[in-house]
């Protein structure tokens, strides 16, 4: 047993599988267990726990965790006073983040939050809702909603604050956005009293290194070419390089390699262009981590 | 459309089998669509939504529904004020009642909830625990949970309350349970204003008795038998009869044939001792319903 | 082996199972293999072929297969010429027929069958859709579609003649129902050579005796209440019974026990009445098979 | 506590299920935790312990239980000396008791277990193998097999022993059956000092009593139908009855009501016979339990 | 909305995941919902519309969609004039093409298509079959099979026109290859007015430049390795370079570094070979896209 | 048909997703089928056989197989005499070999093998327990047990010789391990004649190459940065490389690339020390094999 050790929250449901991943990318291998609620990692310097992470914020403030994954809008909702350690920008269904909304029926009259005076707002967030209507003068009725908030109006409710990643299943009920109440992504925390602790601070960072590393390369790639040694000026102008392209020379002594990286969505519209200009065997290869 | 009807709420998530299969044995087809939450059922009377069993007493006293199937222990959490019809005695793992239960940590020092005092609980149920805790004159801190409450002690809260059929997650967890804060069983509730709508009344009376014949036949069965007629006053003197026995001519007129409702649970200890009193050809039938 | 031999069509596909639990009740144990299209029976005098139930008349018309259970619509559809045995009225989602409607987008224009002149239709049933059109004097370009029928218009067709059991499907894609082209039950069709065989035709009838023998029970019950000797007559008349009622003595002699086969669906609203007129333990039992 | 229990051992695996199924259906509910290898059952007086097939025979044997259900097959592998109280022909897929058959490749030369001499045989029972080798005066190896017996000839056995319901998988695996070795139904076992002591034998007795009562009744029915009263000799000359049928008074003077139980089977011939000697509303009804 | 679009159609069934996964290899991420026929696709100029495989040819001659994914047999099938983009080599099985075959019972006397003159065939390709059948003057009945087609033989068909990955699916039937009617693989199509249209080609070349690129790179490797400038001449000589290798300086001066991509299957021979030429620090690289 | 054929046994159950995925990894493609025990592998010099883990060694020492991937424990249990290939660390769990343990309840007072004398020990390995207690002088039962061993204490057995790689199953039980018995990974082993053969000692040794290639590249990647020239010694000191770091060129001539392979897990620990040593541009790359 190490004399430091990091507490550390994982996020129970949704996030639980990408935050395993996420620290898998980075070098830490947590596994769980169907029995426990303490997975393990592989480094003897964090004991790790399974917490909800509506409820990571509030543990993480009383600290009975030192850190922890959850997302923005917990954190908010809870109003924990933690640190952000970094924001991780991730999601299984997209790279977009979570937004909370205020909706109401298709045929509603509702075209604004002052329209709401008085009706009922169902939402998990409560706080969140409630916040929002104060900022803009409104009173109305708050009731949490234990589950299936989207399918309450409007028999059960006139309006409702809900979680959205692409909008489908508020289509599906036939509901009707009207305003965003929060952008919400996933963050790192820490408790602030770990934040002070020069053993704890340095953990937290390099954890937060790491883990940026690997999404900083999510959507990168390496992009490698032939160039004829008189193309080269005119391609590395053209080249969207990350970084100082490597150029190498090849056994044809007339050519050469480059090698960069770049963000893989330009991919599909630079190459068609690197080909046009002279640039042969073009080779795209993946890559793990990138700090910059 | 009828000009009565009665809008009635099922309970989504785990009793809502439970409760089709009720209804379907007391006569009412009730088709769930994976599309909505609107249940169909086949009465022109009556019209369903599918609703959270903690949410249903809240939306019943409102009156959004005139009646509803869900747990006396959510009818209790919400203070709601509404009507009890009938109790339902019926659950999928077991005929026991479900039990909200205190428990602290196998070696945990508390041995009853006056231990508890300016400890940390966490529960699904705020308002039972804190009913508790302030029936007792206990001053604690009590944290709604958002679910795996059972794994939380000791590093997440001191004590639980929480719910259990049989125990087997507390074990599995190596909890402790200090005392029982309540039994509950499923309710049939329902508004007071429409039980006071003649119509609406009658109409709940009569699913009243449909359901609650369901449940009497559950644990009962026919059981039919060839006896000598010289030893029938002996028989029917031992027979646990729930009614007055049949007696049917044979085509041996020196037999006769009876027929009676037992409970199932006794037949085993019943039909040895029949056999040895001379009855013959044994018959144990199923029965659908009993209206006693 | 037996002399002669039933080569029966069993339906593969959404009749299988329904198929195969109604020949179980009626007394015939059809086994299914995953590595055989040749399912076994129970019974020596019949060779079963998993055929689907779009082949089945073309296969019975032909006299591959003596007889076979199949769908009204597809005997239209291949315009096979077969004797219809007996329809067997059952369905796994519901007892309502099948329809084939004529649907279009929720905004279309088209009213009526005689809009469609010139359109493109959409069907899996491109025999029926035609000749449907054919009787009201339209012509329209008929398309075969290989499934996903529903979500062809407007891009992919213009209207679509699909087959619909709750309509669920149906407004989920946002299509509206023009006209019913066809209502569509289960059949139990026969070849007509087999027909005019005497062994042949005597195993048809037996088979289709046992098949509606329990098509007749689904909905059924027995209905057994004792009932005051004086009180007999009054209820008895009120009774809506399918066949005499059997009136049996009961040990206590001023009681008699009365035992009647009636509708599932009236239970609900008969057994509240008999109560009323003193009817007392009142017990509903299932039953099998009727033959009326 | 009570003073008296007797230890039961319920088979793990492909018997479980079945098992459980048919203690319900006697009466006593056996329930399975997924996370305990002792069921509960409702009767104070057993104890249930899960135990696999082939170990149930030593461990009654040994008395660590008092008895045990289990196949035959195993009881002789196992060479245990255990007393059988009775036998229970129930199987999952079928009625047919299984099989262990020797096979061989479809092409091989071996016509009779005579043929084995010096080959190596692949099976999981080495000890029923080994004795029918011996009963025949062959000398061969037997090896014992894992597990996907069937696939080992002619590559890794030149013959096997091996268990079936079936015979699909043998011809799937184009394997031809030589001899059959056993046929092996399931049986209820008990050790002999328990079958000694008073207390225990009559418990043992009345399980077996129950156990059998549903087994009897599974293959029967009732048959209930209204005849005239002057047919009422000639019917009752041909119904198979399997005790003394019950007649009883209809309403109408002239005809009256029969009642017996006859086997499931013979419905399908016996209706038909019935409906032309002149019955009515003739009724099929199911039953649970039967002791003649 | 760009002024520009172009409607794409996608595989709905066996090939839609594996388009999706090779157009999000190439840079375009496609997401089904299981509400929608429309998946997205994260590029502007794109609109996709999901369709079966067996119409997709027919959508795109009649204009409804601009271009999409098939397979070359529905092309021939349908008789659909379109234009061929590029052929796109994969398969979720395996990398061979798919194959129509024309299959008989193990035991028919069929040896040739010659045979079948006034014979049954069955088949899901209607027009594959009598095209085929025509080109060998053969007459014979071609039935349209609505799947299963392989169990048909010999009962409900004398031969089928089957397709087939492994044969596997024929063999477990017992059928025989006759004759091989068709080698498919899925083809990129496009309407041929959209390939007069200069913005539509251009997009599509683009997009068949990635697809091709990816598919290129499925079966490649980079492969890396440190050689003594002494051995380099030599051990170039027997690279089997698909491009010209790249040789780097190491730290140290005497050896150098050479990079270049080969097939993954030569990996196993080649890597044996370079070692017992002095190669080392041999690493072996994925790679995602080439384009030569 | 080559003239040489390598017979290869591939363990059935629980190793064989991961040989198969192995192989892969190594070149060599082997599909499964689910109706036949010879997966096919895209190398015509070698044919493969499903094979129980168990019964692996014993096969190939009798001859029938040429190779095969097995557990050491299991080619001890047998006692096979056969040559071990190379030994291959891979797990589905975990990279930690499985470990044989003897296992007691928890508050059994056995604390080592001597306290077992003339006890029952339950084990799936036999001949592993019985050479166990021989050596350390113990006389006891060892029963063959056919699964579930580690609930057998301390009803069904005094102790078990259990296999874990986790120990999470035996915590689960309640059990304490007594002795480590054995530790065991997965062996490439061979037939000893097969050894002799020249073709086939160097077909085994090429696989044994590539598999190990492989399972040494597992926890290594690539890492490639860029640092200034004047950096390059100190930077080159502090890398683990486990070859000659390669040194390119960049466009900008003050600086270099340089490219090595290291372990992944010093990652984590190193990049924070690169960065703060100048090194910019990090990049991480996977690597398919690595052979040194």
């Amino acid at each position: 047993m190490p004399d430091n050790v990091l507490k550390l929250g994982i996020p129970a449901g949704s996030l639980q599988e990408s935050t395993a991943e996420l620290f898998q990318k980075a070098g830490y291998r947590i596994t769980f267990s169907s029995r426990s609620y303490y997975p393990t990692i592989d480094d003897d310097e964090i004991e790790c726990l399974l917490v909800r992470a509506q409820e990571m914020a509030r543990y993480v403030e009383q600290g009975i965790l030192d850190a922890g994954i959850t997302g923005y809008d917990w954190v908010l909702e809870t109003g924990a006073d933690v640190e952000e350690i970094c924001e991780l920008v991730f999601s299984k269904v997209s790279r977009r983040p979570v937004r909370w909304v205020l909706c109401v029926p298709e045929d509603s009259p509702v075209r604004s939050v002052r329209d709401l005076e008085g009706k009922r707002i169902a939402t998990e967030a409560v706080g969140l809702a409630s916040n929002y209507l104060k900022q803009h003068g409104v009173r109305a009725t708050v009731e949490f909603s234990w589950g299936a908030t989207e399918v309450k109006p409007p028999t059960l409710a006139d309006a409702i604050v809900e979680v959205t990643e692409t909008g489908s299943s508020l289509r599906a009920n036939n509901l009707r956005i009207v305003e965003e109440v929060l952008q919400s992504t996933t963050r790192f925390i820490a408790n602030k009293q770990a934040c002070n602790d020069g053993w704890k601070r340095n953990k937290l960072d390099n954890i937060a290194l790491m883990l940026s590393a690997c999404l900083a390369a999510e959507g990168k790639v390496g992009l490698m070419m032939n160039i004829k040694k008189e193309d080269l000026a005119n391609i590395l102008d053209v080249l969207p390089a990350l970084q100082k392209p490597t150029v190498s020379s090849l056994s044809d002594a007339d050519w050469c390699d480059v090698y960069t990286i770049v963000d893989e969505k330009v991919v599909r519209t630079i190459v068609p262009k690197l080909k046009s200009m002279g640039a042969r065997g073009i080779v795209e290869c993946p890559i793990n981590k990138i700090i910059e």
